[in-house]
């Protein structure tokens, strides 16, 4: 059975692991799950992930949720513990602080005709300016946040940093030379680029 | 050299790691760091923690922070994929809703001589009763989160059920049989009773 990713490809969530899943030239498909209907709400996709958000993942005898690609995990311990400590960076520091910019920015006038808030936007770029000051210095001494290998650790910020790249709060990556450099590298990955031309939220058409 | 393990036993991000250690018998020394003072803030604690939070842990020639002990982890690529999604879980649903229950109920009272704020302590314990039905259809299917067997996605609820078992919220828990069960087993494993016995925080004394 092919395995089934079920989510949507422009979701910054479901972006991850397609890119991780094609980092790996892993065959899948991708089955949407209409968020405007509720059908993530609904028992059939609450089977599959009982938290009712997308992705989801199935290979027939194993479900799985979440980010839950972990095919590029290192196996040389030390490394794998540096890939988990830069991801945990990740979701506790660099998320927090990027999505409300990506909310406020993109989401709330597409998808609800409002217009973003621009205090939150302004105290979550500082909170992101202070992360990204700490990405720079460990990137000065690494080439990716984990050591000198790319690994889930770099790709998770892929999709939230793409879509902030479509707004005028990139200049916080622009301004940083060694994040800028990063970030074009693991940007330019073919894998990614297969991920990037389905994240299109927030083009104008 | 002795892994050194800076951070404070009594704090639920130490003791997961604690426990962790624990669990495989590792050597190691606590070096408490004074957050009254904030050591956490200054150059000395940053170069191990550029985030300035507690724990980090050092064992000579590498500097991990964050709930980095990974001693663990399932070899199995199946179960550690599980154990993944499952750890997702914890940090992303269960820890922001149990958390504001045990700051609002514990730490304010404690340290700052106020009183809780009763809505945000009703609003998350709702949100924490939905989470923990999640686990209790999870649990009537598998002994453990992940599966039949102990692994860290069970280890990281440990310190925060057990403060929450000495507020009135514990019934969160007692309700639920299945819940309730799988935190007596967990919680009268070796290793965390030894990090129990530093989890005074509230104790009346
Ligand atoms: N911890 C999950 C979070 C997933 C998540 O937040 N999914 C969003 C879409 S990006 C969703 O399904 N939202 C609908 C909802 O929460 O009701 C992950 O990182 O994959
Ligand atoms: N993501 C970290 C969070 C660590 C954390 O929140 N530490 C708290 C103590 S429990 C801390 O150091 N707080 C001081 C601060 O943030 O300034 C983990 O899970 O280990």
């Amino acid at each position: 059975m092919t395995m089934k990713l079920y989510g949507l490809a422009m979701s910054t969530c479901t972006s991850n692991v397609i890119g991780c899943l094609h980092e790996h030239g892993a065959e899948f498909e991708l089955v949407p799950v209409n968020l405007q209907n509720g059908e993530h709400k609904q028992p059939a996709f609450l089977a599959k992930n009982p938290f009712g958000q997308i992705p989801a993942l199935d290979d027939g005898d194993l479900t799985l949720f979440g980010s839950s690609c972990d095919l590029l995990r290192s196996q040389n311990p030390k490394e794998a513990a540096l890939v988990k400590t830069w991801m945990e960076v990740e979701s506790q520091q660099f998320r927090p602080a990027i999505s409300p910019i990506f909310y406020q920015s993109i989401i709330v006038p597409i998808m609800y005709g409002g217009s973003p808030n621009q205090t939150i936007i302004d105290e979550t770029s500082a909170k992101l300016g202070k992360v990204l000051d700490v990405y720079e210095k460990r990137l000065s001494s690494n080439k990716y946040l984990a050591g000198d290998f790319y690994s889930l650790a770099d790709l998770h910020h892929l999709s939230y940093i793409y879509y902030l790249m479509k707004t005028p709060y990139g200049k916080l990556i622009n301004e940083r030379p060694r994040v800028r450099a990063w970030w074009e590298d693991i940007s330019s990955r073919p894998a990614f680029k297969k991920v990037a031309a389905d994240l299109t939220l927030g083009d104008k058409n």
